[in-house]
């Protein structure tokens, strides 16, 4: 048996979210109907991250077992001419460790979401990102965003259906930059909340807009309460870039 | 009578390209169509580049006159909101000189061509890049896409259905740039030939494969002979990025 770790790229929109559900696609789901197709073996494929409905993913990292003797590019192939043409990809595939574990021994996430500050309906960008007509002042979102910055209880930015133990997370990094009419915000973390990107987004919209200020962005955070929230941005903008780990999964190189 | 300049960006996909066909999408017709169902209108859209089926803008210019009383931005948005669902969009609506004219006024146009150097079927790009899977030399790319600017014959680098009247052209502008997997090309010129942007680029690949050294490009150049095409770039990963006018058209204010 291999441990694989695969990196996945996908477009969320025809998906109910990253994982396998009963009633409706998931990108696990066609990821691992793809391996069955490949391997004729029923696997399950471990994410890194549970991505929401439409929400997109560059770099989502899994890992899978698989007892057939294939190596990593065949086996990159063979998954990725079986999607055809669900648009999910894996753009990496490489032979992990056994012991490599995609969601417990990831150290770091990364998201990116797109906001397009215009009047006119979106068209390159469809699906893409989140369509903003009201003129937004990026700068001020962004000195705003560093109040969200460190070790906070998060709970006013976390679904009710979250499930994490804990609301107290560490955001490393939430940085709001402009360039013409799009606005791009990154936020990485060793871990989020459910809805936590989005949530934060949809409130940093508010202090773009004038309607709230710096310090109404510090209340609802200090308030430590769901209906605090300001407004969740759509899934459309939401991109998850990367999953870091520590070196050694990396580096690992199997013996046989 | 009111000459607007409008600024359209469209997904080339859906459409057998910018010009009115009389058996299929265009982006100019929908543009029309949307005209007539705002002021009851039957008008010409003239844009300043025709682009072919597949190419998308981001930046294409164009003039209408309209005769109903309507000021720009309102011809904007209703014309978008006619323009639904189609991936067409009007980014921009200015009242223009009457003599304003988006093709033969126009001084300079500009592309942008992407390729998606990975093995991996395009997701998250599909239909917005090119991919080639086996690996490109971007530097030895750019090296040689050196040898296209500046005046020349371009016959070469012509569609056989090109209505110019001259293959001489002056290219501005061909740069190849390296970011990760992407490898993007940007053109410009005050006009180019049918198809030249996508056999240049055709031909740019194969000098990033190895096929043709620098020199292979140079002889095909020389050659002045459509024969001597290596191959001509799909449509997907080009876009019209952005026409540009001399000062007067866009400070031209109205006097009614």
């Amino acid at each position: 048996m291999t441990r694989f770790r695969l990196t996945v790229e996908y477009d969320g929109a025809p998906f109910m979210g990253w994982q396998r559900q009963r009633h409706g696609p998931s990108v696990q789901g066609a990821i691992e109907a793809a391996i069955l197709k490949t391997t004729g073996e029923t696997v399950v494929v471990t994410g890194c991250g549970r991505t929401d409905a439409g929400v997109h993913a560059e770099g989502q990292v899994a890992h899978v077992d698989v007892e057939r003797a294939i190596d990593a590019f065949r086996l990159m192939e063979a998954v990725n001419a079986h999607l055809r043409p669900l648009p999910v990809a894996i753009v990496a595939c490489d032979i992990a460790d056994p012991e490599f574990h995609a969601r417990f021994d990831c150290i770091g996430r990364s998201y990116r979401y797109r906001i397009v500050n215009r009047r006119a309906p979106l068209v390159l960008d469809r699906g893409r990102a989140w369509q903003v007509a009201v003129a937004l002042d990026a700068a001020a979102m962004h000195d705003a965003a560093q109040l969200l910055v460190g070790r906070h209880d998060f709970t006013t930015f976390r679904s009710v259906r979250c499930q994490a133990r804990s609301p107290v997370k560490t955001l490393d990094l939430l940085m709001v930059k402009c360039d013409g009419p799009v606005i791009t915000i990154a936020a990485a973390a060793r871990s989020f909340l459910h809805h936590q990107v989005r949530s934060m987004v949809g409130c940093l919209r508010l202090v773009g807009e004038g309607r709230w200020s710096a310090g109404d962005l510090a209340a609802a955070l200090a308030a430590r309460n769901r209906l605090a929230l300001g407004v969740n941005a759509p899934p459309d903008g939401l991109t998850f870039v990367a999953a870091s780990y520590a070196k050694v999964s990396a580096d690992f190189t199997p013996e046989r």
